[in-house]
């Protein structure tokens, strides 16, 4: 059983425990921090993201198709929906020349809920660019459409281009990645379970280029820089890694995928983290990532709006102050 | 630490675990079915609503008001801001001879996602009639203002409203309530951390009547039957609660509670319920408890819409199956 990793307070007493397990790699792969079974294998989902999106920048497509970095950006992304979010999917399909009735992720509404009823304000209904993951799925078309690849089944396992950004994460992590370890992600893409430590390691070389051939860290370096320039659209208002990146600016990579799993890179420590929280808790796996990079960027907390990422006071309703959320194993 | 309750697959894996603790209880408080520790205090949220309804109609309160059976049940639930609902708590302070101004229950949007977009395409903003908690908040209004009290801080705990409340469901749970466990619910009310095995207990009496004085039995007897026939005004469309009692009529009463608590009755079988998932996830909550009915009422599978809520298939956004929630301890 994986340790307690989080705890969520009201009043004087823990009210819910998340337990998981954390690691931290250098470039190297050397563990330097590590809690609970790191050696499980985990559906990333879309905590890799910006892996499967290095093939896109790496073949030279993005430039040939003039994706703007804040463009690069969504294809990394899990994004709410919001105006500039769907508006830059809709703009990265254009420059392949194609349209939203080539993604495959299907539709759903805004998560952020603002941006959802004014579209329902306006009568009309989500399409599948307000789909949290129309970045990465108009980045697949846009790499398949540059290689003259017919994008139609992009989200099947053996589609070329689904292969080829496989084969990049594979490439990245050192996993294995078949049939055997394969399910069926939220917007219909292949998810792989691979390792939490091999997760981490992937991310300190994403970071840091250590081991990678030249052109795929060349990549690497311009899909960092491009998020930590426009934090906004790799998630959205209000959400943790936007204002993480925001706070630390190019200092810290990170990104969440669904059931509590993040990947860190800290690029200029040469650190990869990658956490998995076990019930699968948002809550709970952004609190044990604040935590981990605090703990190797001690003056994180010195930065304006961090501290609230990690450790976030509860109000209800009415305002009160009713608990908090707070790291245990990680921070001490 | 507690076992493993609830399993989230994902393809042919295991994604996610959802560890609690759950207890099953005759009238008697004789246990039936335990797993976890079940004498660990949790805070019940939501999940006693019911109970701190009592004197609302024990004390004549509800008949004297006029109150419908409709509006006796919204005093028990957890709304997700339909229409009705709001409909629903705004007669009920009428009936009072007060309005929403009343309300110390904060306001949020509805839960019920197309009510929110309704209500902001009006270009309204949310009330507290929309509160989750307005029915119970309308309730303990109805109380003080039926005695003569004055409502205004109904919510603190020496308020002699909340003090009557709050001696009913000591009374019921046989549990001590003070200072020392008490915190606040998200609606600015207390919440009291009370063993998990006293829930259970109260549930069982609540069912039966089994212990309780005469009018405490007629009133809890007549909330059972009232929100037997109302199941959607305790919850809302599609949420578990009012799915369950929809199934299964008055052979069972179940009330969620937040941070992943469960409280059921099934008056006819004389046995009190009580779930915690230690995580807080309402998912893995639900589906336990769904086990735990099907195993005092093994032919609940064969009423329409029960399978869903026992082991719910998860689709993602194309709607293609990526998996189950899946109770393992407790189904066995």
């Amino acid at each position: 059983m994986n340790p307690v990793l989080v705890e969520v307070t009201r009043g004087d007493r823990v009210e819910s425990r998340h337990t998981g397990a954390a690691i931290a790699v250098d470039a190297d792969g050397g563990v330097i921090f590590s809690a609970g079974d790191v050696d499980a294998a985990v559906y990333p989902r879309s905590a890799v993201k910006a892996l499967l999106a290095l093939p896109l920048v790496e073949s030279g497509a993005a430039d040939r198709l003039g994706l703007t970095e804040a463009e690069i950006t969504l294809a990394c992304s899990s994004h709410s929906g919001e105006l500039l979010h769907v508006a830059a999917a809709a703009s990265m399909l254009a420059k392949a020349g194609r349209d939203a009735s080539c993604l495959e992720c299907g539709a759903h509404w805004p998560t952020h809920n603002v941006s959802a009823r004014t579209l329902s304000a306006s009568g009309r209904q989500p399409t599948a660019l307000h789909n949290n993951c129309s970045g990465k799925h108009a980045g697949f078309i846009c790499l398949a459409c540059d290689r003259g690849i017919d994008p139609a089944g992009y989200v099947k396992p053996d589609h070329p281009t689904m292969r080829e950004v496989t084969a990049a994460l594979a490439d990245v992590t050192g996993a294995v990645l078949d049939e055997s370890n394969r399910a069926v992600d939220g917007c219909s893409i292949p998810t792989y379970a691979i390792p939490l430590r091999a997760l981490a390691h992937g991310f300190a070389r994403f970071g840091t280029g250590h081991g990678l051939p030249p052109a795929r860290a060349a990549a690497a370096k311009r899909i960092l820089a491009a998020v930590a320039a426009h934090p906004h659209m790799v998630a959205g208002t209000g959400r943790f890694d936007t204002r993480l990146m925001t706070a630390l600016g190019d200092r810290v990579f990170s990104k969440t995928g669904a059931e509590g799993v993040f990947c860190v890179s800290l690029p200029r420590e040469g650190i990869g983290i990658a956490v998995k929280i076990c019930d699968g808790a948002t809550r709970a796996s952004e609190v044990a990532t604040a935590a981990l990079v605090e703990r190797f960027l001690p003056d994180a907390p010195q930065a304006p709006g961090f501290a609230a990422l990690a450790q976030p006071i509860l109000r209800n309703w009415a305002g009160v102050i009713v608990g908090e959320i707070r790291s245990t194993v990680v921070a001490s």
